[in-house]
């Protein structure tokens, strides 16, 4: 029987490219700087998994992925010409914007009907302190943070679902992934867990040609998460 | 500046006594049984410390509060001479006692308004699972669940404080403990996190002798959560 619900979270429940550009946008704002700060947001993304990569494989010890966000934006900077106008305060403040990520507008709604029913918490690559201070930004009314951080280890890592299933006490079984990524969910459901797709035909901007559908069978499809909540919470 | 308020929960946020109390006497009913379910309760509790002594002093790895529970509540059995009327089921069951513990009347108010301006969440000895099915039972407001089992090790070990502060990005002097035991305040204040004492004076029921009064020049010193919140809600 279904007892809890894991989340991802950076493109499933908040949208991580908005977020990101607008608070990049107000500091090259406040600097006078002419730069297209959603670009500036996709390059640093895109620093994301490489970065992971070198943990997943050994390479590297855990390190939460607020460092990694932090070792990427200083790579980004650096790529974009902007290493002079960003001192240390300014970097650690622009690293937080991942703190500040508006959840999609069916988010807070959907999680609140959802958690009358089963426990939530995020799956995520976000480490205990992003995810919280996140939730707190936006109101994400998670019971419980699981994830990368207690795992020591970064999805899609079998490791990082099973940790998270064990850590409320349930079976894989017991637990269904949600995410906006099939690739998450391939390797969710090969840990056993149960799994929801969730479109999220925006996430990348408006040229989005990734995980427009879902791509397997998964156990449940669905347009955002009122509708999830629609189908479990009967 | 304080950022977050960590929460023994044993005693300081719930009523762990009346809980399990109650949760045996409803067992020992079903099953004919005259046993004072308080004193069940207690002689259960009394099993904790030693156990994570164990694990604290290094003589045993560490393994998840549900599992010394269990081993304690076998134990308590016996004592009892109850162990022929509790099969494997029936000890799982009385086992999540501890997940069904009614919060202090001022908790989940308390908690509320300090979530507003604060980050909270237990520091507790109990597991993840423990205390996220815990807190959905009273509807404790964490932002996340933190405590023993991302440090792998009992309070007052100093791990324990340091590891929950340090998850959440923050230093030990953004964060205050509070509990209604002076021993772990004291053990909190070395790590260099605030203090809080709310005195608990019939958690152990109404002959206690111990806590009932700070014991040393705590941070704060309040009556219940409400007055904190009154306290540090300003």
């Amino acid at each position: 029987m279904l007892k809890a619900l894991l989340f991802d979270v950076f493109g499933t429940v908040v949208d991580w490219r908005s977020g990101v550009a607008r608070e990049a946008a107000a500091c090259f704002a406040a600097r006078g700087l002419n730069v297209d700060a959603a670009a500036f947001a996709d390059a640093w993304r895109n620093k994301y998994q490489p970065a992971m990569e070198r943990i997943r494989s050994g390479g590297r010890g855990y390190v939460a992925l607020d460092v990694l966000h932090r070792e990427n934006l200083d790579a980004n900077l650096a790529e974009f010409g902007l290493e002079a106008a960003f001192d240390e305060a300014a970097r650690a403040e622009l690293n937080r914007a991942w703190e500040k990520l508006p959840p999609w507008p069916d988010a807070v709604p959907g999680l609140t009907a959802l958690k009358a029913r089963y426990a939530i918490a995020p799956c995520s690559n976000g480490s205990i302190a992003l995810m919280t201070w996140l939730a707190r930004y936006g109101g994400l009314p998670w019971d419980a943070i699981l994830g990368a951080e207690i795992a020591r280890d970064y999805k899609p890592q079998p490791a990082v679902y099973l940790t998270s299933a064990a850590a409320l006490g349930l079976a894989p079984a017991e637990v269904m992934m949600v995410a906006a990524h099939n690739g998450d969910l391939d390797a969710a459901r090969k840990t056993g867990l149960k799994t929801c797709f969730v479109a999220r035909p925006t996430e990348h901007g408006p040229g989005q040609t990734t995980d427009l559908e879902p791509t397997s069978d998964w156990d449940v499809v669905a347009a955002d998460l009122n509708d999830l909540a629609r189908q479990l919470v009967k």
